[in-house]
């Protein structure tokens, strides 16, 4: 029986052969310069009995139960390199008792309150694809997770305000599918689109692939109503309020520990009428870094601005000169865009850029982004073949930006000789802001097989103290988690923890929400 | 002895004078249709001896502390229409036992220091022109008032960034003064600019007068570092970031409950090089407010984009026709804005409106924004002639838009004949958002020399009623004080509330800090 459905990102036919493996195997080596392995077979599913732990369910909940054992371990996992490799490895430590999939907030509530009254933790499952240890009960004696899967679609259409009512538990997919017919689109892509949920952008405060302006869910949400265990949560309708802190802004990166997110209210839009992209190339990355800055000081918003570092460039065919890579894209509703796209070009080359390319999109904007959301496939067959791949993020101001890039490269290269006999850092900049950027890092190196967890995890630790040092956040959208939680304990304000703390205490007294994320550990 | 000090917008030589107020009353009566009264006297400052309430006060604090019965009354107060009235009569039901003023921030932790271990409510106060209640100690048995205007200036300038670290205390016109010699501006203006502070611009989630883009604080707020009585909360100065809920978010709007803000990076910007602006006439408001919609939902953010009903055009001055009138101001760093403009005039004039006038803007933009600036003066006069003058605003999806406003009108219309026996309530369009829009009402009626409060209390009702009913907020960005306390109550998430209370009290458990704002009353 395949396993692809617990460690894997697609569906069934989706699961790479092993012919698939042979083939990409000499590229990988030829590419990356990482020596590949002989392909890992996936071990079988450990047994995993039903639990006993729970104790007895009332019926009601009984009928939305999974204690499919495949189905438990798929949602004790998400999707991060050590989730895969000990998914692959069946290393199934943290398996949930139960998965419950509720049909309407009225399950929801009847789990909660169930939850509640035995004391039995909690995990929403939205997607399943944290990076971060979202959903993972660990150090849990019990818990279970809670499928939002079946609540899903549109529900409602407001066409004059442009917004629309979303199900939590809708796909990207499913959500874009729904708005085709009214002419919208949510216009918001993160990497995990196929398979993440509308409730889980919200809770995990993701970001799409655009690098400016609407990029953030937070700036999406209109309003959210999301079940506690001590009633509904939901705030108005509002294109925006002065009336105390914002609720939304709260249940933003919440990550489930507030409430079940169950609907929220999106603002939508048409599909824009004119695009336009480019590649340029940049000496260096700091030259490359510079012209970025320029461009969104001077009030251009390129809906693409990704600045790829010259090794990142050459590998992924961005630009193969050895120089870093600068893909520009702008897009406007109405406007044609010339008089932007012609000083965003002048601006550049000032700067000291050099145009490779440029002109009318068509469709290489979607050519782009179906690569970007296919790599999940390619990273699977990776880590089959020996290759420790993974990445990580964050964001900091201009002034900083040089400094951190450099520290952050150097500590994990260092990391990863020490750990791994070598392997490479590439970065490039996702996401930019008139005050600052998002460094993305994307780490490729020889796995050690069987030490892949240990490995990774003496590597992320490098890189996220270095990233603390200089200046930038534990995480600019991949969330905190379990796995971010020692460096977010650092970064946030104490007296914010402390009022999280006890105000998170007041919403769910008995503490079922996925504890373990966020908050003090008791 | 002059009390204009008390009850005042401005400095000394800015108090009215006899004359002043007898030139205006014809036209006030002529433009308006509200009769005026003899010019009201103010009451003299009535007898406030020093207070017994507080105990002895430690030495260190003694030196910041101010006794002064002008300076306590002063403080008890905003600068709504209530507050305006009641001090005008010496109607001075809560005055802070003691003025506070701390030089810095260890200041501002001994004071809260001492606040914690005696009990006593301390109210921050920025600039005092909060219209909602916000600094008044109402229902306390004693009080004192933190005065922050030593703890002003600018600190520190990040140029790459584009962020600039300022102290609460600073005022609109000495935040900009500091900014100009870096070739920056915040761009930030509130109506109160000339009097209102850095860090009451924060805690009360204020908003500048641009209609689109950078208008709310909330988005130009890097960081922010806070006194609480456990400790100082800072934030990292981050351009984004997706670790848990936003720290920033919370202390905005927070309005002084959960620390006193002492510094903040906002981020700043050049100014810009390319300004126009416009006068549209509309035959009615929903016809201009239908235009105002495609505008923004076509990807044009109009700098200014004011739409304002036809009583209040022909009262202002701003079209005498009868129409509504459309003010359009676009502005641009960079680009020349000629696209954008002709693509806005062309998609008006198909939604109905017709061009009064257009073109390069020249001043017309400055002085706009320094008569918008100067109206709480006419106000103050006004109030002197017996006018009832005030204002609320409220924000609102498109869909529930006209719905909201027609709603509004006649309840405050009904209210007005029934409580001042007539009076007018004219609408303009502020804020707009591709989902909706903020209009603000002006009210203008003969008030009853003596029941001004009661007076206006009743139509504030009724128009608080009317606001929720259809769906608005209570407030788009006036704050929350005391004044709008029994409707937020309704507005907010019940478990957010909850969790208000009690995060806040596990920052601040002796409850000192503004008590009677925002939070459930005990």
């Amino acid at each position: 029986v395949s396993t692809y459905p617990v460690w894997g990102w697609g569906g069934p036919a989706d699961e790479p052969s092993r012919a698939d493996l042979e083939a990409l195997a000499p590229l990988v080596a030829e590419t990356t310069g990482v020596p590949v392995q002989d392909p890992l077979t996936p071990a079988p599913l450990p047994e995993i009995p039903p639990s006993a732990r729970l104790g007895t369910l009332p019926p009601s909940l009984r009928e939305l139960a999974s204690e499919d054992p495949a189905d438990r371990a798929r949602h004790g996992l998400g999707r991060s390199y050590r989730d895969l490799v000990r998914a692959l490895r069946a290393d199934l430590a943290h398996v949930p008792d139960l998965v419950l999939r509720p049909r309407d907030e009225q399950d929801v509530t009847a789990v909660l309150d169930w939850a509640s009254s035995t004391g039995t933790p909690v995990i929403p499952f939205g997607g399943g694809t944290s990076v971060v240890g979202g959903v993972e009960p660990v150090g849990l004696d019990r818990a279970v997770s809670l499928d939002l899967s079946r609540l899903a679609g549109l529900v409602e259409v407001d066409g004059a305000s442009r917004a629309v009512r979303l199900r939590a538990g809708t796909l990207g997919p499913a959500a874009e599918e729904a708005l085709k017919p009214y002419g919208l689109t949510l216009r918001f892509y993160p990497q995990s689109f196929e398979r993440s949920s509308v409730g889980g952008w919200v809770a995990t405060r993701a970001a799409g692939h655009f690098s400016t302006r609407l990029t953030h869910v937070d700036d999406l949400v209109e309003s959210v109503r999301a079940v506690t265990p001590t009633g509904l949560w939901e705030s108005r309708r509002l294109p925006g309020s002065g009336a105390g802190p914002s609720p939304d802004r709260l249940l933003l990166g919440s990550e489930g520990t507030l409430g079940v997110i169950t609907e929220t209210w999106l603002r939508a839009q048409p599909r824009p009428q004119h695009r336009w992209s480019a590649t340029l190339a940049a000496p260096d990355f700091a030259t490359g870094a510079d012209a970025v800055r320029q461009l969104v000081q001077a009030g251009l918003a390129p809906a693409t601005c990704r600045l790829v570092d010259a090794a990142e460039s050459a590998l992924t065919g961005t630009l193969p000169t050895g120089e870093a890579a600068l893909v520009l894209g702008f897009e406007s509703l109405l406007l044609p865009l010339g008089a932007e796209t012609d000083a965003a070009l002048a601006l550049c080359r000032d700067a000291g850029l050099r145009v490779v390319e440029a002109g009318d999109r068509g469709a290489a904007g979607e050519s782009w982004r179906s690569t970007f959301i296919r790599a999940p496939y390619l990273r699977e067959q990776l880590v089959l073949l020996g290759v420790l791949v993974e990445t990580f993020e964050t964001a900091v101001t201009w002034d900083r930006l040089e400094g951190l890039v450099t520290q952050v490269r150097a500590a994990v290269t260092d990391a990863l000789v020490r750990v791994c006999g070598g392997g490479r850092v590439t970065c490039r900049l996702t996401h930019v802001y008139p005050d600052g950027a998002a460094p993305y890092f994307t780490v490729l190196a020889p796995s050690r097989r069987g030490s892949e967890v240990a490995q990774w995890d003496e590597v992320k630790a490098a890189a996220s103290e270095a990233l603390l040092a200089a200046g930038g956040t534990i995480t600019h959208h991949h969330a905190v988690g379990r796995d971010h939680w020692p460096w977010y304990d650092r970064q946030r304000p104490e007296p914010f923890a402390r009022l999280l703390a006890a105000g998170t205490a007041a919403v769910d007294p008995v503490g079922i929400l996925n504890p373990g994320v966020l908050l003090p550990r008791a």
